[in-house]
């Protein structure tokens, strides 16, 4: 029944199921690429890479699974899940130095990408199970920061999106989430719902990067 | 069938569920308080009073239905789980300085309250689950404690209830579960022992406060 | 049919189940002894130990299972996986200054040993299920070196096995993990490779330690 369910998430994305997919092994990677220059500057070894590399891209996907009760989780079954980001461990483990130096803007865009697109499925796949609409957008947010949040706690360190100097970057995938579970309760969702608010989500964060947009702080003492 | 079995629950705590459910969200407020007010202290912005208040409200329950496969877990169904916490955080985003400072007493009154409750209906939940009565009592406490351990972690600050300096708090939870598994296990449970438990981890946990009671710690060298 | 196919997990180790239970225990009891070590370093008090035994013995598992949606967790079913941590952590608790001076060796040892067979029986129960052959792979690293990793996190450290100075502790569970795996998948799977892959982790982990053999870090700038 669950995995019937899941094919009925699937479908529903109303997108072309190996678009999809592609789609959301690019912002696997880049998340991994993300959760691996975080090991590096912390100078951890190897299987730390590997480790947080992991966490990062799956991290929020498997607690939207497992707190759906939708296990084993997607990272679990689809190798693919595994095979992307281990390649992006590796790849940040013998490369860091340029990756680091000379691709900042595109690990920035990438992991906007990641960001609306894990926003976009993981409200989606949360509306069609038993969650008020105010979790399925919840849900949705989780999916999209939670492997960074993971990431920062293993590297022990506060969650940066918590920093007053962040960008914008929960804000935006809860805008995104709460698109599409407004458009699903309201019976006009579609495939082009899911990519417009992907699309927003991504281009909200970018926008916040290029103008210094923060979310506001409590007045200090 | 387990919306069956959580309906069993719910009846099998003997409380009135309007009652139940009315007490339980009072500690989901003032959880998120602590939570809310912790995130000021560290100085994070919006989105890390509002998670900080999020997990420390809904942590404990949440993982104690993951544990017990009872998912979607009640935070993501019933929509008040989430109004209430994230009307904490905007209270606190807005307040946090007359809340930290003159509202102390409320504050732990409330804590101590949220404490009691959630020991109380976490080891009433896990006792009609396929688990040893041991592991009801973690149980139990793991829904009390657990919200601040989560919240103290994604703080970055190792668990507050661990320091040597806090008084009292998950060993009075222990021991409300601990009366409650008993009572069950021994066909003598009934909506007054849950009250009476709750009560009890309650005014413990005040009274340590009062009288500077705290676990022992173990030798230095 | 979740308890029927854990039966039929069980019984697929090939071990005799009582042999089985009782290795996995003595892993538990080293594990739990660890975390509580950690403790007490970090001058927590009686909770403090308490937790850290507890979640450093079954942290692993408890993952593996929720993960893999084998809810409730094989340590909340069983009451002995939890006597038997409570009792590790009260030793600790009273008798931590022997043990840390004078059985750093015989916990090396036993550490090894639960590392092996945690790696070896959380392989086993993921092939089962319905994952990928590298995901059962990753459950059983994670059942092995999960319970560590959220030891650290709750002492607030960065997770030991990531350190540059750390002898290999996670590769050697992977290697045992995939023995086991490719053996599932492939037919020749039995209790003796379950045996073999789990002592070959333990070996592999000592021979780490007397030879100060270490995982490779990136280079760095």
């Amino acid at each position: 029944m669950i995995s019937g369910l899941l094919q009925q998430v699937d479908s529903a994305t109303g997108l072309d199921a190996t678009l999809e997919r592609s789609l959301d092994l690019i912002g696997v990677f880049f998340f991994a690429v993300s959760g691996g220059l975080l090991a590096v500057r912390k100078g951890f070894e190897l299987v730390g890479v590997v480790a947080l590399s992991l966490v990062t891209a799956l991290g929020g996907g498997v607690i939207r699974d497992v707190v759906l009760g939708a296990t084993p989780p997607t990272a679990f079954n689809d190798v693919l899940y595994l095979v992307v980001p281990l390649s992006a461990a590796g790849l940040v483990f013998v490369a860091h130095q340029p990756i680091d130096h000379q691709f900042v803007k595109p690990v920035q865009f990438f992991d906007a990408a990641g960001l609306g697109l894990f926003a976009a499925t993981g409200a989606v796949k949360a509306a069609a199970f038993e969650v008020s609409a105010v979790g399925a957008v919840l849900i949705g947010v989780i999916a999209a920061v939670g492997g960074g949040i993971v990431r920062d706690v293993l590297a022990n360190e506060p969650p940066h999106l918590f920093h007053p100097e962040s960008r914008l970057y929960a804000i935006p995938a809860a805008l995104g989430a709460t698109v599409i579970v407004v458009a699903w309760r309201n019976g006009f969702y579609s495939g082009g719902v899911a990519i417009g608010a992907a699309v927003g989500v991504s281009v909200l964060r970018l926008a916040a990067i290029r103008f210094g947009w923060r979310a506001p702080a409590p007045r200090r003492a």
